[in-house]
């Protein structure tokens, strides 16, 4: 990998940081298309997560009808309904002792290697769900969705697509609209993605940042 | 923006995501390069945050001595002493009043428009950090930390550095080493980043997630 291409590459990709912006206002005309959204897939699926647990499940909202519920418990922003492809951060109800040792199989089987030989990765995993409270556990595994967030945004942003993450939204309407609770889901977070709309005002105004030196400490 | 530049831009940034891991052994002897590295910190400064509000700061450590006191705080682990960069994600100690006031200067002050006219915005942000816990708002804190994090390993794999999100540290220990707690900063989460030791055979084990079809529902 050459430090040139990369630098370029990444020079493209800060300006493209730049560009985007908390979309206000989707174009609900402009549709995603599938070789670009599955670029999007790709990329949220290789997410990192702490253990390689991935305790998570992507669900991508297009259905008009579904969405078109969402804004009344969305604060009232029309983003969820206007967006081309709306994606809720969505952790299990729960992680346990099988969803490890679901995890070990999985690894198992893409490496070729017994489960047997992972028996001490398997019990420090073990241990740590064992270890933490509910609260704790589901509070880790919400955190773990904002990595695949912050994943998300910067990829959307480097293919020239508009996104807007939300917390504002009630989780409880949302796993009942979206049928997440008979799955042992709960939503966590929310990011609609698609085109800006002409006359979205906020696409003009300049990016907040505090100054650099107040953000960035070195020592 | 041409679709296909960034289609091709984003096909590489998928292979980007593939390449990297998380790194069990840097080259200590490899260092980032300063032009490299201010690729980096732009990143980071451009990660989007709630309201905008960027409860955080980055600290970046690469003082050896400093580096050197840290595995024996981080499950032995020794990427933070081996890397080149650390950086540890901080929150502040608190939210109030206070930090959205200064949040509302600085609007203000980069968009050239009066305080004043923000009061809406103001009001809003201000009923949020009144109305939470201190714990709430803590955990609220780190979740955005958890934004910037994602957004860090997505640009770190995109420029060809090697990193590795941990998550096993000592936060009050860290703190102490790293004089935060005196600037009224408490450690989230820490990434290592750098160029991967030749003899790390991580860096050969294919790469584990689970089924895409498991991963992403569609609805």
């Amino acid at each position: 990998m050459s430090t040139q291409n990369t630098l370029t590459c990444e020079s493209q990709l800060v300006d493209k940081l730049r560009w985007r912006y908390a979309t206000k206002k989707f174009d609900s005309n402009k549709k995603i298309k599938s070789e670009v959204w599955n670029q999007i897939e790709e990329a949220l699926l290789l997410t990192p997560s702490s253990f390689g647990l991935q305790p998570w499940t992507f669900v991508v909202v297009t259905n008009p009808e579904l969405k078109s519920k969402l804004p009344q418990f969305s604060w009232n922003q029309q983003q969820p309904q206007e967006c081309s492809h709306l994606v809720v951060f969505a952790r299990p109800d729960k992680i346990d002792e099988a969803y490890v040792a679901n995890y070990i199989e999985r690894i198992a089987e893409v490496r070729g290697v017994s489960a047997d030989s992972l028996s001490t990765y398997k019990k420090m995993m073990t241990d740590f769900v064992k270890g933490a409270t509910e609260e704790k556990l589901a509070e880790w595994m919400s955190r773990q969705c904002y990595i695949a967030l912050g994943n998300l945004m910067t990829v959307a942003a480097a293919v020239g697509l508009d996104a807007c993450p939300m917390e504002g939204f009630s989780s409880p309407d949302y796993d009942r609209i979206l049928g997440l609770t008979e799955k042992g889901l709960r939503s966590v977070v929310v990011c609609p993605l698609g085109y800006r709309a002409e006359d979205d005002k906020y696409a003009q105004a300049a990016k907040v940042r505090f100054p650099k030196e107040k953000v960035i400490l070195h020592i």
